[in-house]
């Protein structure tokens, strides 16, 4: 039984699925583990009584319940109709992009859109040149990333092989709230505008997650607009990865804008809002773009999933979704970042960690300079001391890190734990670190 | 903004998608349509109820709901873990495989597990040989279709182009019941033998749905024991596509056995018990093809949705899943299919209209011989009186067939509908297919 050299892209070990399998592996383990690996948002009790109550009205009326409709009747390959209005609904209602039904589609999760958007807008196109025969020549195109690190799930979206280029951050020392020890990444605009593929025409799409995944930096309006005003130059589209943004989840703390026009590609998620099993993605796009993502659910999919939307329309519909991320999660998870800082920099001591300016997203993205080892050593070591965390290597699709010593002297942490796993984990990792600084 | 040549595959209009399409529209239709289309499962009060009981059931216990667990979750790429146990239990119960939870996989329905198994056994491979600079050659193998016409939704499912050989029926006329009018089609095995594409290594695996959708054709225990020796014989696996067999939905009529070995690829589908909307499709296969799947699920969904799994889990622990398709489910579609034959047989008088063996699944697949015109035209002419088939043209994936009248003169109609659909849209039939002989 032999597999295609498609399949067999599979059969190899990947980051996410390490990632993954590790976090499998973790719940499953008899001793307890100080999860601060994997991408599950928390557990917070006043958010899963909604989405249970929730559930339980769905499932009242009988025959006419929307649970009932929802497992029997396919969608169409665009997605939950009612859901899609519902959203037209609140994203007018909040913002002024003026959509319709033709400007959403639903997927499977938000990285069954990026498997979608990243060989939509990568691999190989073809040329309006012909070769010597008169045939058609082919190109191909990379997703331009601004800013590394970037989220560790894109790597392998691609059918044929990697089309990824990104660029080295900034990076600045900042304070956090008045205190030292942090520094924040900005994109380096010199290096992109003068990247020779984007000049010469082999970038297909430029992308960012913001807040990032795996960094908790936002973007700042400026470098979003500047960004903006490439891809329109260059004719591609700039495709914002909002899973942990406003208004849904919300998990982002600097006052900043989300814009939207027919030139980006907007993606949320219903995972951080805390229903990742659901796998609920949205996109918000010119109509082309949702008929060709409409076309690839048809064809991989037949339709999308409806249970998800099925439990998001009416708080989509009333506003308790908003009110919900605004109210309960931002508040939840800016504690937490608080607080995990604080432990970091009492279990740190006077090592030359620094921490990443905590913005946005689940994580706290840590910066040990001249560590003795690499973050995936380290990330052995933890994994010996039943402490689970993910190492920087893996977050730089589209960058040759050999000789970029910073992308190997990070690591990301989740805060989404509980407050035993937080003190336990970070305690293991001070007590690692610390040694390793020691020995030097 | 340029797609990719991936990306443009989609933007062209597909079998598939012209038919989820009319779905779409014939739900939001003003009017009403005889939707005899689709492949959506007939709506059966009865196990309908025992979808919302198991419903609220599992949303009762407040914190350690079921539902919660399903939602608020992950599960790992290989899917929910509690349910393939059960799946493994309930397997090994009733049959005599011997699986583990290393045989098991879900996924995203059963389209997206062909889309998987599809590109994993096709397209192009890497060859043993290498090429005169010493780089290793390449290979396209195909998926051999042993038994044309196949399902819709295979056709385009590949990434790049499409890798489909299939072998033209044996035609039978037939008797059902003790009447005259029906015909089955049978795998020419010579010719499929006589295979250069098969002899020569350019086969990845030999595929057929059984009971097979569109022609409700049920593959004999000795078809399917020669092609599973062929299969081997080739080290190509078989892939079974058994959304309509046993044990669940188990619209088989037949008393044909299921086997599988680890040679053999079953796939399985939530979605004709009467639950499409969930997306929720099972692979049983070796333990590495499952492993790919389960990477192919990181990288394309993160994980697979969790929602069909929380359902069916407690229906398949306990046989009320196989009771319910034994006891309802089968007989439903039994009476259907006789109720729609009849109507048939009275619709269409003395035209030569054949109807293949209704041996399962929701459809019949009927061949007006010699008919004047294409039955792409007679879609036509029939979505212009509000009923809708699916004209046979798009079920020959692998086959040209400009030169082969038959894959033009055959519809495939669903028996899923209610009484009034069922009569009025065999009505516009027979109508319209009459007066078409009659001017012939």
């Amino acid at each position: 039984m032999k597999f295609s050299k498609f399949g067999q892209q599979f059969t190899e070990t990947t980051g996410i699925s390490q990632l993954m399998d590790d976090l499998g592996d973790a719940l499953k383990s008899p001793e307890p583990v100080n999860m601060l690996g994997g991408g599950n948002p928390a557990r917070i009790d006043a958010v899963n009584e909604i989405f249970l109550t929730t559930y339980q009205s769905l499932g009242k009326d009988a025959f006419d319940s929307g649970a009932l409709d929802s497992m029997v009747n396919y969608s169409n390959p665009q997605g939950d109709s009612s859901f899609i209005a519902a959203l037209v609904d609140f994203f007018n209602r909040h913002y002024d992009w003026n959509l319709t039904s033709d400007n959403i589609a639903l997927t499977n999760g938000s990285q069954n859109a990026f498997f979608y958007l990243f060989n939509l807008f990568g691999g190989a196109f073809a040329s309006e040149t012909a070769d010597n025969n008169g045939a058609q020549e082919s190109i191909n195109k990379s997703i331009l990333l601004p800013l590394a690190p970037e989220y560790i799930g894109y790597s392998d979206v691609q059918i044929d092989g990697k089309h990824f280029v990104a660029i080295k951050p900034h990076i600045e020392e900042v304070t956090h709230e008045g205190e030292a020890g942090f520094y924040k990444y900005s994109v380096d605009f010199e290096a992109l505008r003068d990247l020779a593929d984007l000049k010469e025409g082999r970038i297909g799409a430029i992308c960012c997650s913001r807040p990032t995944n795996p960094t908790g930096n936002v973007l700042t309006d400026e470098e979003m607009a500047t960004l903006a005003d490439i891809a329109k130059q260059y004719d591609v589209p700039l495709i914002i990865d909002n899973a942990y943004g406003a208004p849904f989840p919300n998990i982002i703390y600097p006052d900043v804008n989300l814009k939207w026009d027919s030139n980006t590609i907007l993606c949320f998620s219903l995972s951080k809002i805390g229903l990742p099993g659901v796998r609920t993605g949205i996109i918000v796009a010119r109509p082309e773009v949702i008929s060709a993502v409409s076309a690839m659910n048809a064809v991989v999919n037949l339709a999308p999933t409806r249970f998800g939307a099925a439990i998001a329309k009416p708080l989509v519909e009333d506003d308790t979704l908003k009110q919900l991320c605004d109210e309960t999660i931002q508040p939840f998870y800016a504690k937490k970042a608080k607080r995990a800082v604080a432990l970091l920099k009492e279990a740190m001591g006077e090592t030359p960690m620094r921490i990443h300016k905590p913005e946005g997203a689940i994580f706290l993205w840590l910066w040990f300079k001249d560590l003795p080892i690499s973050t995936t050593e380290l990330y052995e070591r933890l994994k010996a001391k039943n402490t689970l965390i993910v190492p920087s290597e893996h977050f730089f699709p589209g960058l040759d890190i050999e000789d970029y010593p910073h992308a190997h002297e990070c690591i990301r942490m989740s805060i989404a734990a509980d407050e035993k796993t937080l003190v336990n984990g970070i305690k293991a990792i001070g007590e690692v670190v610390r040694e390793l600084y020691a020995q030097g």
